[in-house]
């Protein structure tokens, strides 16, 4: 049985695979109903908000698609907020449906600077709206938000907010740091296997909606939000992963979200310290550093894609590689969802045996 | 244990529930590399195609969104055949996105009829698509498509084909007869959870798709083709859909298409011959009746609304209603994929005690 470290999809808890092996049922009868309101209300508990959330069926990158066509209009004057892979995305989606897009980069591993946004959305009043990644799973950095929504806010645009690696792991306060749409997936701390992705909704973000021309069909806000009212879904959702997500939930809930957080917390920083004991380099400002995904650099003649290769292949440990201009230069190594300490000694102790073989002469 | 006879989501079997209950691997992996690699050239066999055929995450709908915005450009005159919820929504779909769409209605439960496409397409040699649904799932009518295709590539159009509630069930060899887009969707024949849905692209579809400029990033084809050409999907894919994708598609293989055309030809006649000899009368043109999927309108006192409700509550058996204007007008039992003649005697013998009980004084 190989151990599933990488940044998503992550490993199932027994329950959650069960779920996943329940047999069809009518999604427009009352015992879908009534899993779909359930799920939804748990759902709402986790974003920690009173604004609409919604179960949509699709990859993480859908639903940046659908929190982008839902709020914008093309022309609409865009700041999107880019430290690694997932920012970029973000704004090549809503460049592509049409936005007029402002990017404003900041140093791969490195966390975006709120003082800048401020500068930012000063010099040009005409900006709508602000894209920003919470968790850059690409490099492993987790933004100040708490401190970025104030500026934003203060500065009257909307927030739109991918969490899609973050949310169910680490706090997100929805509503008390007033992120207008917030994306999160299935397939990270949520336990649950991908195809679900996750959309809280403002008032201020439905204010948006009203005027927003970009086209949509699919991902239509107001589509999901009246199919909802029925305790449905406007289009067949994937039932499967919805069972799943029930159960998920309740798990999480039984944790309590509060030990949830303070659990990746922990982990985070066991693997952050574990890996510097090693001798390795990371490559994510430790001051942002994210607790549910840390990046390696290499350093003293490591070969990143040798560690990832004789990881899974010799040890069945599976750790990510990097993405884009990062590919050969990081390793990644995903400890969201389903993570123990001891998944993490494991990690760590293979590491250590791993490390000469891949060229590595530090420690 | 209820027994589900709708037209989708279909029963699963146990080797396809199995597949869906395995534990997440690596995306990016060899090991899942080989299962896309596998299942995409096992979809082709059904789909009796050489051309790409992409596996995208999300509803049949997003395939229909998928088919419209990689083909066309906003202000293209398309004619969109409709007799029913499906081809309407299709329609929508190109509205939505700018399409200068001219609908052309057959009645509900009525064959769209090829000589007025053929009529509709020398009225105006300015259109470029027809959208045709080959298995219009809310009435129970399979169109004449091997007709309709000579009618439309003879004019020289390009064909997109809704084959959602139909390929796998009912033969549609789709290079024989020259469809350039046909969408499917995995919760129908195939046997599979919702949550995929497989697009074929002709090379004549690929021309299109480079003059068009309808906006599109997570439907994007190029995309799809990209990553495929590794193994891979542009965007997490649903994993165990994909799993069970792979068991469904040797069950299909091994059984062989024709045969699971002919078994769905056989209980299709079967299913239409006992609600008639039960009095009952079929709501479908029985030239064109769906072997996938059969409907049965209101006569002699029947409620419709009554019969699902005692099937679903007192017997177990699960049936589909109607959808928009034939709701509470017809019921509908759906027959594909997963389907015995057993499990269709099941639903006639229940039938034959119901049908007093919601008010039936036929036969």
């Amino acid at each position: 049985m190989k151990q599933l470290r990488i940044p998503g999809p992550t490993p199932c808890p027994d329950e959650v695979l069960k779920a996943m092996a329940m047999q069809m049922i009518n999604h427009r009868g009352p015992e879908f109903v009534a899993t779909m309101n359930r799920a939804t209300e748990n759902l709402k508990k986790v974003f920690q908000t009173q604004n609409d959330v919604f179960i949509l069926t699709g990859s993480g990158t859908g639903g940046l698609e659908a929190a982008a066509v839902n709020t914008m209009s093309p022309g609409d004057k865009i700041l999107s907020v880019q430290n690694g892979v997932f920012g970029e995305r973000f704004a090549t989606i809503a460049s592509a449906f049409g936005a007029d897009v402002t990017p404003l980069k900041f140093e791969w591993g490195q966390a975006p600077d709120p003082a800048a946004i401020e500068k930012a959305l000063a010099a040009d009043a005409s900006i709508k709206t602000v894209l920003v990644t919470h968790n850059e799973t690409s490099t492993g950095v987790t933004c100040d938000l708490k401190t970025i929504s104030k500026v934003v806010k203060n500065a009257g645009k909307l927030l739109v907010v991918d969490a899609i690696s973050s949310l169910s792991s680490i706090n997100l306060p929805v509503d008390e740091w007033q992120c207008d749409v917030v994306i999160s997936g299935s397939q990270k701390g949520w336990m649950v296997p991908p195809g679900l992705v996750f959309v809280s909704v403002s008032q201020e973000a439905w204010k948006a909606y009203e005027n927003a021309r970009m086209p949509r069909v699919y991902w239509d806000f107001s589509r999901a939000k009246k199919s909802l009212e029925k305790g449905q879904t406007p289009w067949t959702p994937a039932v499967s992963q919805i069972f799943a997500l029930d159960a998920a939930l309740t798990m999480i809930l039984d944790e309590g979200i509060e030990n949830v957080f303070a659990r990746h917390i922990r982990i985070g920083e066991k693997t952050r310290n574990g890996l510097k004991a090693l001798g390795l380099k990371l490559f994510a400002d430790e001051k942002h550093a994210s607790n549910t995904v840390t990046s390696v650099q290499s350093s003293n003649g490591l070969d990143t894609k040798k560690v990832t290769t004789i990881m899974r292949d010799e040890y069945g440990i599976v750790l990510g590689g990097g993405q884009q201009k990062l590919d050969g230069q990081i390793f990644r190594i995903g400890h969201m969802g389903l993570v123990s300490e001891n998944n993490i000694d494991d990690v760590l102790t293979t590491l250590k045996a791993v490390l000469p073989k891949a060229g590595f002469s530090g420690k």
